[in-house]
C-alpha cells in the first residue's frame, strides 16, 4: 500500500510564492513565521505525520474504537502516538504564549493541520475539537476558568469537546434540553443527552473537558435561552489535581461508515445526581459563544476536504504508476503500460489533483487573512481581512468537504476493482470523505450562512469586493501571453460574471422571496467555490509564468502549474456559467412539487 | 427503518403510457406481454422484491457471504429466498420456452429485473451473472451443452458465472494466461487462477457453471487467442445427474466496500490435476462470445444504477418526511417542520428523484428497443433499434452507475449525521453503489466503447440519427404553450447542439488525435446520457400534458412528470453546453502534465 507523503513542495509553494510569507512574518505577533523557521515546522511536521500517523490509519480503520462498560478504548498504537504528539508540541502550536502555546499565525497553523488531516483523519478530530474548545474558553471563560482549563488542554495533557446535538436538536439547536441548575455556589448541575459527541470519551489523555450548551431554569425558548457550560469528566482540585469523577458517562458509541477510529459518543448527563459545571460566560449567550468554536471548527473541516482529497490523489497516483495495463490509445502492440498512460486515468488524476490544488491555495489564503485580520496594524486591512474570512468560511467548509467525496469517489475508481476492496485503503477514504459535508453544519447550513450572513445581511458589499479582486486577477491572465493564459482568463471572467449574477439574484430575493433564495444556495455556494478555486490557480498560473521567465527554478514544477490551471478551466471552471444559471432559474424546479407529489 | 416499496406507478407509466407496450405486445413473439398481463407480473414481483428480498438486504450486508476451507456460506435467509425465488419462476421470465422460459418481452424483463436489483442488489447479482451465461450458451454453445446446462439454468436449479479477469488482466483481457489442455476426448483440462468472480462459489444452488476464458495450446497472443470454455462445479453425468467435483475451487473471497452479500471470488483452476471443460464455439473467439454475455450484464449493471438511486430516493424520501427539525424559510416562529419542507432538502430529493426518472425512462426505452431489433418484422425497423441498443448500451450502463453513486451520496445527506450511522442503512447504498461504475467494464472502458465502436466505427450515423430524433421532441416541446415546456425546449435544444458538436469533435479525432479523443470519452458520455435523459423527461412532460388536457386521470401525478421534468432542465440538463465545452475544448488540459510531472 502507498503511505501518504507530506504535500510539503506544494505547502511551501502557496505560503511562500503565492500568499507571499514574509508578509504574515511582518506582522505584529507573527514575527517568527519566518520562511525558515515555517520550514523547518512543516518538515517536521511532515515527518511525524508520515512515519506516526499515517501508518495508523488503516489500524484505526479495521480496529475501530471500541466502547465497553462507559469506557472507550483507541485502536492499538493511538495513545502512544497521542502522547509524542503532544509531547512534541503539535497541541500548543498556534496557541497564546499566554497559557504555554506557540503563538504561530493562522496560516501556518493551517498548513500543519493539514498534514495531520491528511495523514490520520480520526486521529486529527481529537486535537481540532480541543482547538476549537481553547479558543471559547480564550474568549469567554473566566481568569478561573482559564486558569484551571487552558494549560493542560494547551498541552494537550487534557482534550475538549463540542456538546450541542441532540437526538431531537441536530441542526435545529433552538430544540435543545439539556438543562443546568444552579446549585447556589457558582456551580451547576446538568442534566440530558447529547448525542454525536467526538472524542466524547477515549483513554488517549487524563481528562475530557466537555463545552455542553444547556438550559437555565425559566430560560427564554429557543436559541436565546442556551447557555454554555464547561463540564470536565473528572472535577479538578483547587490545586490543578484531578478530583473525583463527574457525573457524565459515554452510554454508547455510534456504528459509522467511515472514521472509524475516531469514537462518536453519546453522553448522558445527570444519571447519578447532576454532572457539577460552571457556566462560561453569561447566561442565555451559549449558542453566540458556540459558534466562536463552530466556526474554528467549519474551516477546520473544510480542511479535512482538502487533505482528504490530497491522501486520496496521492493513493490514485500511486497506482495509476505502477498497474500495468493495456497499451496505450493508437498503438496496438508493444508493451503494456502503466494506467497513467490512459487519457481517462489522466483525466480522472488531474480533476483530483488541480481541484486539490485549489483547494490549498483558497484554505490557506484565508488562514493568512485571518491573520491580517487580528494582526495587521492597518483597521481598513483587519476590516477587509475579517469580511474576506467571513464570506470564505462557509465556502472552504462547503466547497472542499462536497468535493472530497467525489475526489474520494474518483480515487476508487482510479483503482478500478482493486478499489472496492477493503485492503487496497482507497474505500477508506470514501467512506471517511463522506462525514465532512455533513458535521459542524451540513453543506445546506453552510449555503444558508453563505447567502444570510455573509451576503445580504452586508448588502453584499464584501462579495462584490472580492469580484473586483478576482477580476484584476482576471485581467492580468489577460495580460499573459500565451493560449492557457487565453483560456484561463475567458472562463476565469465568465465565472466571475456568472457569480456576480448569482449575489444579485440572492440580494434581489433573500427578503422579497426566501425560499427562492434557499433553493439555489448550495448551487451558489458550489458556484463560489469554483470560482475562487479558478481565481486561486490562475494567480499561481502568473507566479509560475514570473517564475520560469526568471529561470534557474524548477521547470517542471512551474510548467506543471500552468497545465494544472489550464485543465482546471476546461473540466471546472467551464461549469460555473451553468451553475449561475441554476442559480438565477432554478428555484422555480425546486418548489415545483406540492409536498404530497413526492 | 423505510423499507422497499416497489415502484410500480412509475414503471407503468414508463412501459404503458411513454413507449407504449401494446407496441411491443404486437410483436411476434411477444403477444403474452398484453398490458394486463404485464401489470399482473409487476405486481407479483413488486411483492416478492418487498416481502422476500428487501428486507434480506441489510442482512446480508451485516452478515456477508463467509468463505470457509473453499466453501461459502450466503447470508441467514438468502438460500430460502433464492429457493423462493426459483420456484416463482422469476430465472425464466425472459427465457427461451423451448428450455423452459417464459419467453417474455425484453422490455418487461428490464422492469422486472429493476425490482429485483432495487431491492437486494447483492442478491441480483446471482440470478444476472446466470442469465449472461444462458445467453452465452444459448447463442454460441453446442446441441449438447445446451440440452446439459440450459434447463437446469433457465430454472435456477444451476447458476452461472463469467470467468474473465485474472490478477494481471483487469480490464485488459488479452493478458489472460489461464490454458486449457485438450485431453483427447473433446474436453479440456483448464489451470489458472481467476479473480473477482461474482457468486464463483455459494450456497443457493446445486451446482455453478463457469464460463471461463482461457488459451489453448499455441494460441495466437492477445485478444485473438482467447477461447470460452464451460466448466462446471459438479460434473455432470450423461443422464443429466451431478456427478464427480470438478476441480475448481474457491481459495478465497474478497473483504469489500459494499455488496457484501454477493461473494467476489478468487477461483484456482486445475490446482488437482485439471479442471474438466468444454469448449464453447470456435477456438480462438472466446473474447466475442463473452462479449455476448458482457452487454447483457452491461445493460443489467446499468438498471443497478437506476435500481439502486430509486432504492435511495426512496429511503431518503421517507426520512425527509418524517424527521421533524427546524422551521420553514421566512418564518420565525410556528411548529417545526419535516425536513422536506426546507428547499435544500427538496433540491437533493428532486435530483434524486429527477434523474432516477430520466433513468428509467431511458433504460426501458432501450429495453423495448431491444424487442423492436429482435422481433419487429420491418428490417429498416430492426436495424434502427439495434443501433440504437448498440449506441446506448454503454450509456445506460456508465451515466446510470455513475448517478447512483452520487445520488447515494445524495441520500446520505439528505439524512445528516444519521446518514453516516450504518444502522440507519443509507450508507450501505453509498457503498454498494460504488462497484457499479467499475464492474462489468468501467465507465472509461464504457466510453471508450461509445467513441470506438458506436460512434467512429460507423462515422456517427447512428448518433446522428438519434440526435435528430431528439430534435423533433424539442420541436414538440416549443410546441407545447406554457413556461415549463417553454424552459425544457430551450435546454434541451442547447444540450443537443452541444451534442452534437461533442460527437463532431470525436469523429474528427478519433482517427487522426486518439489520445484527445479518448481524453474527452467519459465527459461525451456523461453528456450523452444528460441530454438522453433530458429527451426522456421530455416525452414524459408531452405525454403527462396531454393527459391533463383530456383530464379524469391522476392530477397531481401528471403535474408532478412537468415538475419533473422543469427541475431537471434546470439542474441538469443546464449543465450540457459546459460539458459540451469540455469535449470540444478539454482535451489539451488532460494531457497537459507530462507523466513525471504528476
Amino acid at each position: 500500500m502507498s503511505e501518504y507523503r507530506a504535500p510539503l513542495k506544494d505547502m511551501r509553494f502557496v505560503l511562500e510564492e503565492l500568499i507571499g510569507l514574509e508578509q504574515i512574518a511582518r506582522l505584529p505577533q507573527c514575527e517568527e513565521a519566518s520562511p525558515d523557521v515555517v520550514a523547518a515546522i512543516l518538515e517536521e511536521g511532515g515527518k511525524f505525520a508520515e512515519e506516526v500517523l499515517a501508518p495508523l490509519n488503516r489500524v484505526g480503520d479495521v480496529h475501530g474504537a471500541v466502547w465497553q462498560d462507559g469506557e472507550v478504548k483507541t485502536a492499538p498504537g493511538w495513545k502512544e502516538a497521542y502522547t509524542a504528539f503532544r509531547e512534541a508540541g503539535w497541541t500548543a502550536l498556534a496557541r497564546s504564549p499566554e497559557f504555554g502555546g506557540q503563538g504561530l499565525p493562522k496560516v501556518v497553523a493551517t498548513a500543519v493541520m493539514e498534514l495531520w488531516k491528511g495523514s490520520n483523519l480520526a486521529f486529527s478530530l481529537c486535537p481540532m475539537l480541543t482547538q476549537g474548545a481553547i479558543e471559547a474558553l480564550m474568549l469567554c471563560g473566566s481568569p478561573e476558568q482559564k486558569k484551571m482549563y487552558l494549560p493542560k488542554m494547551v498541552s494537550g495533557e487534557w482534550t475538549g469537546t463540542m456538546n450541542l446535538t441532540e437526538p431531537q436538536a441536530g441542526s435545529d439547536l433552538s430544540a435543545v434540553r439539556t438543562r443546568a441548575e444552579p446549585v447556589g455556589d457558582g456551580t451547576y448541575k446538568l442534566y440530558g443527552q447529547k448525542i454525536f459527541i467526538t472524542y466524547g470519551e477515549h483513554d488517549l489523555a487524563e481528562n475530557i473537558v466537555h463545552l455542553v450548551l444547556a438550559r437555565l431554569p425559566g430560560a427564554p425558548e429557543g436559541v436565546k435561552g442556551i447557555s454554555l457550560f464547561v463540564v470536565p469528566k473528572f472535577l479538578v482540585n483547587a490545586d490543578g489535581s484531578l478530583g473525583a469523577r463527574n457525573d457524565v458517562r459515554c452510554v454508547s458509541i455510534e456504528h459509522k461508515l467511515g472514521i472509524h477510529a475516531s469514537p462518536t459518543c453519546v453522553l448522558s448527563f445527570g444519571d447519578h445526581g447532576g454532572a457539577v459545571g460552571t457556566l462560561v460566560g453569561e447566561p442565555n449567550r451559549g449558542l453566540e459563544y458556540m459558534f466562536i468554536m463552530m466556526n474554528e471548527a467549519r474551516f477546520a473541516v473544510g480542511l479535512e476536504g482538502l487533505a482528504l482529497s490530497e491522501r486520496a490523489y496521492q493513493k490514485a497516483l500511486s497506482y495509476a504508476k505502477e498497474r500495468i495495463q493495456g497499451f496505450e490509445v493508437g498503438v496496438k502492440s508493444g508493451p503494456r503500460v502503466p494506467i497513467i498512460r490512459h487519457p481517462d486515468v489522466r483525466r480522472m488524476l488531474m480533476l483530483m489533483k488541480s481541484q486539490t490544488e485549489a483547494m490549498r491555495a483558497l484554505a490557506y489564503t484565508v488562514g493568512a487573512a485571518f491573520d491580517l485580520a487580528h494582526h495587521h496594524p492597518d483597521e481598513s486591512v483587519r476590516q477587509r481581512s475579517r469580511g474576506f474570512v467571513e464570506l470564505m468560511t462557509p465556502v472552504v467548509k462547503g466547497w472542499c468537504t462536497e468535493n472530497s467525496v467525489t475526489i474520494a469517489s474518483l480515487g476508487v475508481q482510479v483503482h478500478g476493482g482493486m478499489g472496492f476492496i477493503e485492503e487496497t485503503g482507497a474505500a477508506q477514504h470514501y467512506r471517511d470523505a463522506r462525514i465532512t459535508p455533513i458535521y459542524e453544519g451540513t453543506t445546506a447550513i453552510q449555503s444558508n450562512d453563505l447567502i444570510g450572513r455573509k451576503i445580504a445581511r452586508n448588502g453584499g458589499v464584501i462579495a462584490r469586493g472580492l469580484i473586483e479582486e478576482m477580476r484584476l486577477a482576471a485581467e492580468k491572465l489577460r495580460a499573459q501571453p500565451g493560449e492557457d493564459f487565453g483560456v484561463l482568463a475567458r472562463r476565469l471572467g465568465a465565472g466571475i460574471d456568472a457569480l456576480e449574477k448569482g449575489v444579485a439574484y440572492i440580494l434581489e430575493t433573500y427578503g422579497s422571496n426566501p425560499k427562492a433564495a434557499h433553493a439555489v444556495s448550495v448551487p451558489l455556494l458550489e458556484l463560489f467555490g469554483i470560482v475562487c478555486g479558478g481565481w486561486q490557480l490562475g494567480l499561481s498560473a502568473l507566479v509560475a509564468a514570473k517564475r520560469l521567465a526568471e529561470g534557474g527554478g524548477d521547470e517542471a514544477f512551474y510548467r506543471a502549474k500552468i497545465g494544472t490551471a489550464r485543465f482546471y478551466a476546461d473540466h471546472v471552471l467551464a461549469r460555473a456559467p451553468a451553475l449561475g444559471m441554476t442559480v438565477t432559474e432554478g428555484a422555480a424546479g425546486v418548489l415545483a412539487l406540492d409536498e404530497e407529489m413526492f
